[in-house]
Formats: structure tokens, C-alpha cells, sequence
């Protein structure tokens, strides 16, 4: 992460084809400082079928001080690994992977790496999300004619989230789908452009994650048609709407699990891990007994999600409905279970049956640790996770009221929620940790996926940020969370100021009506001119990233494409910060965008920084230069009659031995 | 990797059970310095089914200045990983992972972990391998009947390897199977305990990669009776056989690929991918004709080599043939092609095979690079890997001669040789790259399958590491494959201070009879004392280690168990090394096993280690004391009636949401 050394990502600025094909040859780029020495070779080691392949690299040109040099990638396996290799004259040889330059060999899976399988949606990259937990978010008019189940506690709008059972988990405030489509017009003025619902089939719980089908749409909430109205007054906004499923368990009282329970025999009884021969004891989420588990290993089930039109996954994507794709509950453990691991194919099976109905959805997939290993791109487009973003901006960017709160037990307590770890609260992280973390839980995915993990600040599985932030520094975490690769979410209600200490209190009512006052005026702001700054700049979707500065307090990075540059500082004291020369030659201006700082150039044509912190600032720069021509280069051979195999050889292996 | 900080590995001092069952209760331990701090909470925090799980420890005692935690573990799925945590009374959080300790999260892949698939035998960590290539090891008296095979260029012993083309490839020695057998009281004398034979199967080449048949031994090697004269008499003195199998392609002269070759619809041709109607074009390793490659979607391929005691897999194990296991050549390679990926199928079905056959024997795979992702002891033992250990120790203990060689082509070279890399020959690391990179390579495979990495010098595909050697490294070289946790390889002719600059050059013939020259005598003296030094030392195959002093020059580790321990100076220039106060507290002396150096203790009890270098010395210290007492803790319930799968929930989940 020195700033002046060579310089490759996933972006446009440096690979060809960010969605190819087996077989097709993309061009892959990287930007060497001119200062950094000179150089005998720089060549590209792919990995395909797990063996070392290397390919030259040609100086394409030079630009503002930096030297291009492209090399011609044969994809040859779905994920198609790469890394670059420097070799100077001074002998000296580095390497450059997703992790940044080293001295010594680097591992396959910090590799940059291209993705063959089918692409996502360009609207992904543009897509700031917007999270809606139904039951409290807004209530229509129907609402009052919507009975309280029986297993709920009726709760009045105003009236607080209740921290101690069973109000905690019982609490019915009622919110329809009725009434989001009553809101749209607060997304449209907030800025956000993909709508993301918790689940909206009927449940025994106010979060439904217990679903007790997978066919209709909760009467609670205005059933299938309250959907249709919603789906389509968002569409006619330009709002995209995803629902949310578990694929991992459903509610006890799902139709597939009450025919099972207690009846050996039935249809759908190995849709589940059941236990005994009676049917009466099984597997399920985390041994809770309203969630028994799926087993993917039946055919049937696979059946009932994915095949045909109007399996689960695909009817809800389909006309009358026409949602815009998926985020799928506990990702990370689906068809998971001891020695059983299911669970690429369970997702591979989504998206290949999501395809089929519509390609222009989305999919993702809810992993709140290390997402790595299941976000190869084949089938999750992202992940809603936490270690890359959410974690680490909490660990830098909070400082913990020490105010009591109640747990579920009604135990008071004054160490602040951190994501369910058992670490004594939220860790105390400098800025530079925070960017090791972002480096660390990114390095393992391919950038094409990478630009497709949620960014939120909160969810409704976690305390809000706002309950511990730092004085100052909500519009730092809000400006990082638009402008780092990645797709922005806001939980509503964060932009109305609330707060909450874990992941049941801040499930709050939208306080509507308080837009007026002066905290929920400014936080409302806050958001649409940040929403606006993401939505106005394409770079910030799918540009490059370079850190150009780090230190205990400060972060300076930028965005880069052909077309546009944002550069960005976000600290949380104050900043004075010279960049080093050369990480952006050939810049002499900047236009700010966002954020109260200093750009300045000294004479010698290095840019200085400054701010009072905390601060959040961007600047609009120009679109990086970089040389047209392309090396006319002897392509490696690539398709063979098995798709993306090799069919010829390097030239002098014969007398080599295998 | 700072000394005196907790320390955690998978050896039997900090693992109660390192071959678990699915379901099983481990229980782990981790030491912490008694001057790390006060601790309000060690925990450690596993993710079966990709779902964190935390457990608490317990300190269990206190000795030389190291407190001991101890937590259970259940064993949730075949790979159990869990990475340890420390909350410190100051707030600061720390994690303890394979690549050692860190103040921000790490991730899932460099975990420790434990396997639950089945072990190899205990004779594994043992082993002191000792590698032959047959053409080129000795000669039987019968050796002279055998005819030279119409492809080969029959050459004298004493007559030196060609380095250009044609004879390179095609020279023909003529050893056999009896003349290893009329070897073995050397290998006993040199002390080593595991033959290692590259293949003995009939093909049109010295190296018989490319196989005929997997049915019957090469005639020219003696044949079948060969074999089991060579394998018996090599077990009557104590020392375990394997062979060498491709299980990526065979030879284009095999009796499979004969029958199907330009003959559609012959029982074999979908044991290969044959790309045109008429089975005339074909894939193959790296598109060399001769070596066509085997499609493992081919039922009947999985049959002949895995099916039953006469399968390929199975029938050298048995009676009469008895060998001891199998190195799989490109095991990296195996079963991939493009779009496919059988690879995890293939190396689970032949452990599984050959676990019906003989549990006692071992399955290595070939896997030159980064090996970590087909490591996690589900099929191979271990694997022929280097840059884990034999690449960094070149870059490390290097020193080119710059003298001209010739390539294949008949180019002059001076440019070592490095591994086929292009990088300009061989990269120049200090000490403190070589352990960086060791810890690198080796943090993402469970430890158990690390102790089963083979640790060579060099192997008959590299050239060999004297040839390029600086001044008086050899014995620091030996010292380390020694001593490092992984299974030693001795490349035969090593010990005999053979050179050689590449794969094919490094293939020569032993020199018998020059056991009285100066070099060559000094040289197996060197090696029957450092072979003696791991054989009578059970600690360097399975004792724990920590790093206790690293810098560009000198490195200091210890191999520890309750039994013993070994402490280890190899060092590059001269060391003059005080140890972290704490390391080795409770530690007064040492006795010398080799080496050159100086150990002394301070008044203070620190540790002074001093050696003119290049050096390498090791020493006997006691056994590590730990406290005898285990934590009476609630275990977690783990037994389902799915294998490992968790069937008791956690207390207080039933208020959250999935």
C-alpha cells in the first residue's frame, strides 16, 4: 500500500473485459511509477488448472508519469487468477496481488482474478440500496383492518422497541407494504435506487425470517397484491425492489415442514434433516426449533426453489410481481451441516434458475464473517458482510457512550454490541487498521464481486452506528460507505437519526413527521447530498482504487476511470497531509464535491491535504491518461473442445517432464 | 512472529487429540507470557458451517513464566478451524491465528484447524525420505541384459548428463530396481527410512512419466519381481517403499490409450478427451502429445484405477508388491481442465481406496506451488510443494556462480536456474524472507497435513541446490529440511555433492566409489549426522514450533513436546543473538547434538546464542512443562444424528434472527 508503486485493480483502467467468457483473451494493464527503477521485465503468472502460466508484458506507453504495460490473459478457468511480476535491473523482483506489492511469492487466493461465470447486471454497480424492515417502517391506512396474530404483542408506532423479552422478540408495530408505497417518495428525495425488503412471506415473528410459505405475500403485510402495487410504484420511480429468502431453514409452521412433522412418509419429509423415524426431532438453525433446516441434498427441494417458473426463486422475479433479485438469509450456511457442504451448489443452482427467468437480477448473499471463500463469483453477485467494511468502521470511528442499556434479559449493561463477538465491546482501531481490515476481507474476492458486497453502516442485524459514533464522524463513515467500492445501503431510519444498541433496538419505527427537527434535518441532508455524490459519479460504482495516503488518523484514496477521478479524505482528526510525489502527477486542480478541506498544490507539483477533523471530504479530479494502443502480441491459444481448456503447448516443453 | 507473545500450534502440547472423529471433544490449549498483561477473557471462536462459535478458556496453571488456557473444541466439521482471542484489561483485543498474532480480524483460511478426515499413519512423521530416480541410480549385474529401448541413447555411467537436446531427454543409463536393492545398506547407513521411487512403470522415456501400462513393472527395470525383491529387502532393514503414479494422463504408448486412439466407441476413450469424432486430437498435460490427459468424469477410469484390491491404486499395496504409499505426480493439475474441477473427488477416492487396502500407507501429491487449497487433509498427506521451504531457502542460502551453462536449446546461460520462474534466477532473500515466506505457505494448511509436506532440497525436477550454494550453507540447508516440521528429503546424489543446474541436469548418475574423496566424504558425514539428528529426536516430526529470534541473518526456533525439546541457530553470517527475555524462561542449559555455536545464559536467565557463520547448531533443552489439570467444562453437546452436525442450540438464541 505505498502509494508510489505499481498499481492494478479489476477497473476499466486496467482490464479489458471485466465479464468475459472461457476461452476469450481479456488485456490486463498495470501502471508502473517511472521513478520506481528500471525494469528488465514485467510479466503477468496466471494459474489456470492450478499450474503456473506466464505471459510478457509490453510498455504500452507512458502518461503523467506513470509507465503502462499490458499483457493478454487466456481465461482459462471461471475464476482466472493472476498476479503481476516486477523484475528490476538491480535483480530485485516484487510482486503485486490484491494485497499489494511484496518481496516474497504471494498465494493463489490474494490473486487479482477474472470471472467467467455469467456476469450481474451493470445496474448493480449504480444500485445505492435502501434496507426496509417491514414491520416498521410505515403503516397504510389498511393497516388498522390487519388483525394482531396471536403470537404478537400490538404496539403502538410510538410507543419504543422493548429491549427485554418477550417484548423484545414479540413487539407488532404493524407497518405494511402499503405503506412503503406510500413513503416512495422519500427514497426518490433521499436518492437511493434499489429497494431491499427483509421478508415479506407469512411468519410466526415480526421479522419473518420463520417463513410459513414461500407462495404468497403476508396478509399482515397486504398480501400478494400490496406486493404488485409496491413493486410497481417503485419501478415507475426508477426503484429497484429485491425481496429476501431463506434458503437455509424455513418457519416451523412452513406448509413443506407441517406436512413433514410427525408424518414419515410424507412428500416434502427429506426437504429436512429430521432425526428420528417419528419426524418429530430434526435439525435447524442454530438448534432453534421455529427454524428446521433444509437439506439440499434432496432433489425435491432443489425442485420446489428453482425448477420452472414458478419455483420460489423465480416467481417472485416474474410478471405480476417483477422483483429485481434477491438477498439470501444465512448464505453462509446453507446446505452446510457437519460433513455435509452443499452449498456451492445450492447457490450455483439459484442463479443459474434466476437466469433462466430473468438475467437483469441480482443475487446476493447474507455471510457476516470472512466471505471469501464463497464469493468466487458463481453465484452470489455479493455478500451483506461485515469484516470488510461494517466492523472495522466501527472499530475506527466510535467512541461508546458508556450509557447502561438492557440486554434480552434485562440484564443492564454498559459494553457496547459488537456484532455478537464476545471481545469487550467495539475494538479501537486507528485508521490504518481500518484499512488493513478493508485490504484483508476484500483481498480473497475477485474485484467484480468485491464491487457487489453491501456497505452498510447498520442493518437490521445490528446495533446502528450512530448509537456509539464519534462526535463528527457519521458524515466520514457515510462518505467511505459511498464512496469505496462496494454498493452503499442505508437501513432506513439512519438518515432520520436514530439510534439502537444491537440488532433487536434498532428495528425502531421511522419516526415520520420529525424532518423538522434540527439533528433528523441535517442527518436527512447529510444523506441526500452523499446518496447524491455516489449517484452523479459512475467512477464511485466501478472506478479503480488506490490508497494514496494512510496514517493513525487519516485516509486519502481515489477513485479512477478513463472519464473522471474522485479523489476522497476522510479522518477523524485533523488532517494535514502531503501526498507523496507522484501519486498523482499531472493533477494541478480539484473541484470539491463534498466536505469542508484544503487541495493545494506546492510548486514542485505535490498535493496537499488539510482538514479539521473529523472530516469527509471529496474532490472531482480528471479521468485518469492512460495510453490507447494496445501490444499487438502473439496471443496464447485458448479454446479447446472442453470449454476453456488448453489445447496447445508451450513451445519447449517436450523436453521437460511433467 | 514477536517472541513473547501467545503461542499456539497443532502438536500434542496444545492439541489434545490431532485425529479426531466428527463429533469428537478436543480440548486446545494456548500459552501466554505472564508479562503479556492482564487478560480479562481468552477465548477461542471456531465457524462450523461457516457460522462463528465461541468457547471460552480456562487457565489451567502457570509454569516457567507461561500461563495455560485450555478450551474444548467439538469437532464440527472435517476442516475445524478456530483462531484464538485475547481480551486485555486495557480494551485492546488480539487474535492468534497460523500466521501469528494481530490486532484486527483474520481470516477463516489461515485458522488453525484440526481434520477430522482420517490420519495418515503415525510412521509418517518419521520419515525420513530418500528420493531415486531409477535410470540414473545403479546398476544390477543383470542391468547389462536389458536391451536399450529404440527411443533412447544408451549411455555409460560415468559419462555426464547431455544438456542439449537430443540427448538430454533421451539419454539412457540403464539402472534397475535390483541395483537399488544391491544399494539399500546405504541408505541404512545414511540413515533414512522412506524410499521414494519416481516411476517404475513401463514408458518410452528415462523418466517414465508418461506410462504404458500401471499393471506391471518395466522390464528394463527388472519387472515385477524386481519390485518385490526390492521392496522386501528394503523392509527387512526398516525402510518403507512408494511409488509414483500419474493419475493426470499417462503415457500416449498406454495400453488404455492404445485401444482408444483412432478407434471411436472403444471400451477406454472416455477415460481421456478426445476432441474430434475419429479420437485422433486429444487434451494433454500442458499439450504435449505424448501425454494424454484423463478425463475423471469417466466412471470407468475411477474403476480401474480405485475399484476393488486390483485396481491400479490398490494392487501395488498388497502382497506381493506391499509398498508403502504413492507420490501422485501434477496432483495439482489432476482432475482440472477448464471449466472442470474433479480434483477433491479424485484425491478423496484414492485415499479412500487405499484405505481399504492398507490404512498404514501414505498419499502424497505433487503440488509446486502454493498447495494450500487441496491441503486441508482430505486427500493427500502432504505434498511435494516448494515454496513452503525449498524456494525461500534457495533465495535465502543462494550464492550463483555465474558459470556459463548450456539450456535444451544449446544456449549459453549464465542466469540460475530458479524453478522454472522467470524472475531472473534466483531472488535474493534475507533470513527474515525465508521464515516470511515459510509462515506464508504454510499458514493456510492445517498442521497436520503440514508435518506431512516433504522438504527437499531439490527433487529430480530442480536443479540442485549445491550447485548454486553460497560458502558453507549446506549444512544450514540440510539443517533446517531437518528440522523444520515437514518430512525430510534426501534427492539421492545430494549426499554425494552432486551439482547440477536444472531438472534434467540434476539427474545424474551416482558416483559409487567416491566415497574417499575429500568432498564427498565430508558431505555424507554431514548428512548420516543431521538424518541421525531428526531420526533420534521424535520432536522434529511432531513437536510444536515457535519462532524465537528472526533477523536478515539468523534465525532461532524451537521444536517442542512434554518429552523434549530442540533448540535450533541457523544462521547465514556470523549471529550474535540475545534471545527475548521469556522465551525459553526455566531454561539454564542446553547440550550441544551439532553444530558450531556458542549457548550461554545471562544472570538475568536470558539467553545468548553466538556462531561464526554460516552456521547451523541445535541443542537439546528439557521437555516443555505444562500443567497436568484439564478445564471440567461444560462441553458443547456436538452429536447429532448427522455426522458432526451440532443438534443443541446455544442458550439465549431464540430472541435473534437468523
Amino acid at each position: 500500500m505505498t502509494p508510489l508503486t505499481p498499481h492494478h485493480d479489476g477497473s476499466p483502467l486496467y482490464v479489458s473485459d471485466i465479464a468475459p467468457q472461457l476461452g476469450d483473451i481479456v488485456r490486463v494493464r498495470v501502471r508502473v511509477p517511472a521513478a520506481y527503477g528500471p525494469l528488465t521485465a514485467v510479466r503477468t503468472r496466471s494459474n489456470p488448472d492450478h499450474e503456473p502460466e506466464w505471459a510478457d508484458a509490453a510498455l504500452v506507453g507512458s502518461a503523467d508519469g506513470w509507465d503502462w504495460w499490458e499483457a493478454p490473459l487466456a481465461v482459462r478457468n471461471f475464476r482466472h487468477g493472476y498476479r503481476w511480476l516486477f523484475v528490476h535491473e538491480s535483480g530485485l523482483v516484487e510482486w503485486l496481488n490484491q494485497v499489494g506489492i511484496h518481496s516474497i511469492e504471494t498465494r493463489d487466493d490474494d490473486d487479482f482474478a477474472l470471472v467467467a461465470h455469467p456476469a450481474p447486471p451493470a445496474w448493480l454497480y449504480d444500485a445505492v440500496m435502501y434496507q426496509v424492515f417491514p414491520d416498521r417502517f410505515a403503516r397504510s391506512p389498511q393497516a388498522d383492518t390487519h388483525p394482531t396474530p396471536e403470537w404478537a404483542i400490538a404496539t403502538a408506532w410510538d410507543e419504543p422497541v422493548d429491549p427485554v423479552l418477550p417484548g423484545r422478540s414479540q413487539q407488532f408495530y404493524g407497518g405494511d407494504l402499503d405503506g412503503i408505497t406510500g413513503k416512495l417518495d422519500h427514497l426518490v428525495e433521499l436518492g437511493v435506487n434499489l429497494l431491499y425488503l427483509t421478508p415479506v412471506f407469512p411468519a410466526a415473528s415480526n421479522h419473518r425470517y420463520d417463513a410459513a410459505s414461500f407462495h404468497s405475500v403476508d396478509p399482515l403485510l397486504g398480501g400478494d397484491d400490496a406486493y404488485v402495487r409496491l413493486i410497481e410504484a417503485a419501478h415507475a420511480r426508477g426503484i429497484r425492489v429485491i425481496g429476501d429468502l431463506t434458503l437455509n431453514h424455513s418457519g416451523d409452521r412452513h406448509e413443506w415442514f407441517a406436512s413433514a412433522f410427525g408424518n414419515p412418509g410424507s412428500e416434502t419429509e427429506d426437504y429436512y434433516y429430521f432425526l428420528d423415524d417419528d419426524n418429530l426431532t430434526y435439525e435447524s438453525w442454530l438448534g432453534t426449533p421455529t427454524l428446521p433446516k433444509f437439506n439440499w441434498a434432496s432433489e425435491a427441494l432443489r425442485a420446489a426453489f428453482a425448477d420452472g417458473p414458478d419455483a420460489v426463486i423465480a416467481k417472485w422475479l416474474r410478471p405480476p410481481y417483477s422483483a429485481d433479485g434477491w438477498r439470501i438469509d444465512v448464505a453462509n450456511m446453507t446446505g452446510r451441516l457437519g460433513a455435509i457442504d452443499l452449498n456451492a451448489e445450492v447457490r450455483q443452482l439459484m442463479r443459474r434458475a434466476m437466469i433462466d427467468i430473468n438475467p437483469e437480477t441480482i443475487l446476493l448473499g447474507e455471510s457476516t464473517n470472512d466471505a471469501a471463500s464463497d464469493l468466487q463469483g458463481d453465484g452470489w453477485h455479493g455478500a451483506m458482510t461485515y469484516p470488510s467494511f461494517t466492523r472495522p468502521l466501527w472499530g475506527w470511528l466510535s467512541q461508546p457512550t458508556g450509557e447502561p442499556y438492557l440486554t434480552a434479559e434485562g440484564e443492564e449493561r454498559t459494553e457496547p454490541w459488537f456484532f455478537g463477538q464476545p471481545i469487550g465491546g467495539i475494538p479501537s482501531f486507528t485508521a490504518r487498521q481500518f484499512v488493513d481490515a478493508v485490504v484483508r476481507f476484500t483481498s480473497g474476492i475477485p474485484w467484480r464481486v468485491r464491487l457487489g458486497n453491501m456497505q452498510p453502516l447498520d442493518t437490521h442485524d445490528t446495533g446502528r452506528f450512530a448509537t456509539n459514533a464519534a462526535p463528527g464522524t457519521i458524515p466520514v463513515a457515510v462518505g467511505l460507505s459511498m464512496t469505496l467500492p462496494g454498493m452503499p445501503v442505508v437501513f432506513a431510519g439512519d438518515e432520520y437519526a436514530l439510534t439502537g444498541v444491537d440488532g433487536e433496538m434498532s428495528r425502531t419505527p421511522m419516526p415520520w413527521g420529525t424532518e423538522g427537527e434540527p439533528l433528523v434535518a441535517e442527518r436527512l441532508a447529510l444523506y441526500r447530498q452523499l446518496i447524491g455524490l455516489r449517484r452523479e459519479h459512475p467512477v464511485l460504482g466501478t472506478g479503480g482504487l488506490r490508497w494514496l495516503h494512510v496514517d493513525d488518523e487519516t485516509i486519502v484514496f481515489v477513485r479512477e476511470s478513463a472519464e473522471e477521478s474522485v479523489l476522497v479524505l476522510a479522518t477523524r482528526g485533523d488532517a494535514d497531509v502531503e501526498l507523496v510525489p507522484g501519486v498523482l502527477a499531472g493533477v494541478t486542480e480539484a473541484s470539491t464535491l463534498v466536505g469542508k478541506a484544503t487541495f493545494a498544490t506546492a510548486a514542485d507539483g505535490s498535493v496537499l491535504l488539510s482538514a479539521d477533523g473529523p472530516a469527509f471530504a471529496a474532490w472531482a479530479l480528471p479521468g485518469v491518461v492512460a495510453p490507447e494502443a494496445h501490444v499487438d502480441a502473439d496471443l496464447p491459444a485458448s479454446v479447446g473442445a472442453v470449454d476453456g481448456a488448453r489445447a496447445v503447448s508451450p513451445a519447449d516443453l517436450v523436453a521437460e517432464t511433467p
